[in-house]
């Protein structure tokens, strides 16, 4: 479909494909999907939830905070429904360890699941309405990510906020069962409150981005609700999003196809806490430890051949902090042998200097080679008895052409909640996740996630 | 100052000017002109507040607020400050009858003054802080706003919204004690949440701009306030918010004369309830009827020669509806010549009906002359008696050569409040806006400005 700006029917059109898809249309691959992705949103929701930007967004706002509608996950906590998934879309972001739309780098999640959760405590839901909503809020928001992306977000636009308030809009207003008229109302109010600059990454705010968008859209969806007016152009129109907030954009990728093809399918989940280009290595480490039960003093040295950018951007050799060790593809190896392991906390401060990591990190050694795949990675494993073990990973754990699998998002979620809530909860927990449609009221989730204070 | 990526201390400088300003800088004309500024504010928030787009705001998000903190003007219903400062910001800007920087079209109190007296009944402010708070946020919102005019507003954002969410964050920060950094941080929270898209103009999403400009400001205050950390580059840098949100940009309109210029100097009121372009032709019928005590009954036939433009977009000879009869000077003037106002109440779908009104209207002819400029009218009016009486009016009250006067701002005042709250509430509520800086408690303003349900 060709820019115009006759083109009338985008935002309208959108709005009444949400409104008409029923929780009966999705294929049973989708409905899977959607429960893997609230899984894996869940879990990094709740390992994040200690951090001290979440105390601090609490803080600042709980004064302000209506009455105590909805759980703030892995906390004792409880706000209003517009707050709570502020904050719950803070702790999902805060590691970066959330979900991908590989196509966008969208986190689709972190918009759309932290507002559902936080209004199905509020309006309880079942779980077949909210698997409906959650699949929807995911379709609006990155369809209309893959409508500019990457201009749009080349021009310095975090995209998970800027597209992730019309998720959110997108799966309350599907939720609060709002018409045509209404759901482009609520889209437009979502256009009119974009979060979040790529200048902020590196700070607090960036996790407040998917939060913000989270009580943006939730918001956009109660006003509509009421009757409150936008345009019914919102996103197509010549001052609208589209044109407005990118240089490009695609009307197609937005309103073609329905129902035959779910972005949700292309969603992917990071296996470790640190950046992608060491996860081969990490994943190659883990399979030799577990297949071979290697322990480290019977490791005598290991041998690395990587893509030529892990040593550029991980080659820190002595790493002093835990956000150092995301850095140094040394410290992964070490602790992805140790521990079969690779989430927030075997990259805490204090997990980089215990001397047991450090003097397995100090053993190995990485050659950069430029026909390696950025997704490979070489393993020689000498042991101290003079065995070779050797592994070559093709395509590494989370990567497109090998997602993690059920289990390994369950030790995922495992690790991110552990400390924060006891083992027999996170069992209790995924297992109602893998149940999600089944469910009558989803807010016992929410109440199930809630934990005692930091 | 040249446009660099190497440019560092803008939003710096900017948030250590802010903390660093006393009231005991202010010259006097400013904090005249605070006082000017708040009362025309507070008039249109009064006036605005029974519209149903306001009640849907209410009904939308009141299960959402907090403790009372703060009144909702106009109204009887109290909402936390986070809302109160939403809801009066609608209130104040859905006449579209607010305040107007000229050199931007900013509408600087909408955003400011809604965050600032909602927190001043959270967090008890004396006048003297007030007025300055209001100064800066001013004063941040229309620099920042005069750096990307008119590139930024050309592209389709509504700036009002867009720079008003760094006024609301510059003035609570101010509030609030903020130190550099963390006036630096809530600029860069700021920074992040732009709300408005001029799409949105002729829908009620317009008035939610300075509303949630005012709220997303004083959220990124309080989180700064916490310690919750964003970019210390978040205007100037190559993905913040100047390049991101705008084709051009002049650091030095925000960085340059801090204490030497203040922009509140600039904001202007308007004193008739419709677009600019027939100001000067209801001012000028205004005079002949006090300067002569006309009464309709007296007149023949009523003369107008214009500058072309107001034809072309006020030519409505029929208005049906209050709506319409904004675009018709011929309405304009009649209104004018019998109330000696033309508020939003000689604009309702009553007013264009009235016979008398109608019978008034007929007798108006206008003449287009490329002669004319666009704030002068010439006007002959033809008595039943045969006697003419004619004015030329060389600058429309308003204007920036003929601002309107105190005793014309308390007129206006006066005329929003009608119907809302009784007359000796309008007269007190003035009298506490002129002696605004030397309140001890500015919050009893707010609560003597609400009023019973609607």
């Amino acid at each position: 479909m060709p820019e115009s700006d006759n083109e009338t029917g985008v935002t309208s059109n959108l709005a009444g494909y949400l409104v008409e898809a029923e929780y009966g249309d999705l294929p049973a691959k989708v409905r899977k999907e959607a429960a893997r992705t609230f899984l894996n949103w869940l879990g990094c929701a709740i390992g994040g939830s200690r951090h001290e930007a979440v105390s601090m967004a609490i803080e600042a706002l709980a004064p302000f905070s209506g009455v105590a509608q909805s759980s703030v996950i892995g906390r004792s906590e409880r706000l209003d429904a517009l707050h709570a998934a502020l904050v719950n879309g803070i702790s999902s972001h805060i590691f970066d360890f959330d979900d991908t739309h590989l196509r966008t780098v969208i986190h689709p999640a972190g918009p759309v699941a932290s507002a559902l959760l936080a209004y199905a405590e509020f309006r309880p839901m079942n779980g077949k309405d909210f698997v409906n909503a959650l699949v929807l809020g995911i379709e609006a928001e990155c369809r209309i990510g893959n409508a500019v992306f990457p201009a749009h977000y080349d021009v310095g636009w975090h995209i998970t906020g800027t597209a992730g308030v019309f998720g959110a809009a997108a799966a309350i207003g599907k939720a609060l069962g709002l018409d045509r008229q209404r759901m482009t109302w609520a889209l437009g109010l979502a256009a009119s409150q974009p979060v979040g600059l790529r200048e902020m990454f590196g700070s607090m705010t960036k996790s407040f981005h998917p939060g913000r968008a989270a009580q943006n859209g939730m918001t956009a969806a109660l006003l509509a609700e009421r009757g409150y007016t936008s345009s019914d152009r919102a996103i197509e129109a010549k001052r609208g999003w589209g044109y407005v907030l990118s240089t490009q954009r695609d009307w197609s990728a937005i309103v073609e196809g329905f129902g035959e093809t779910y972005e949700i399918l292309s969603n992917s989940y990071k296996p470790f806490a640190c950046g992608i280009v060491i996860h081969p290595a990490i994943d190659g480490a883990i399979r030799l430890r577990n297949e071979h039960g290697l322990t480290p003093e019977r490791v005598a040295s290991i041998e690395l051949r990587v893509h030529p950018l892990v040593l550029e951007l991980t080659g820190k050799t002595k790493p002093r902090t835990g956000l150092e060790g995301k850095f140094s593809v040394y410290h992964s190896v070490a602790i992805a042998l140790i521990a079969g392991a690779a989430g927030e906390s075997e990259y805490s401060d204090e997990a980089v200097l215990l001397p047991r990591t450090v003097a397995l990190r100090e053993r190995v050694r990485a050659t950069a080679d430029p026909s390696m795949r950025s997704d490979s990675v070489a393993i020689d494993v000498v042991l101290t008895d003079g065995t070779t073990l050797s592994t070559f990973v093709e395509h590494a754990v989370g990567s497109i052409d090998r997602p993690m699998s059920d289990t390994e998002l369950e030790a995922k979620f495992r690790g991110l909640a552990k400390g924060v809530l006891p083992d027999e909860k996170s069992d209790a927990l995924i297992d109602l996740c893998w149940r999600l449609e089944t469910l009558e009221d989803v807010g016992s989730i929410a109440r199930m996630s809630s934990g005692s204070p930091a």
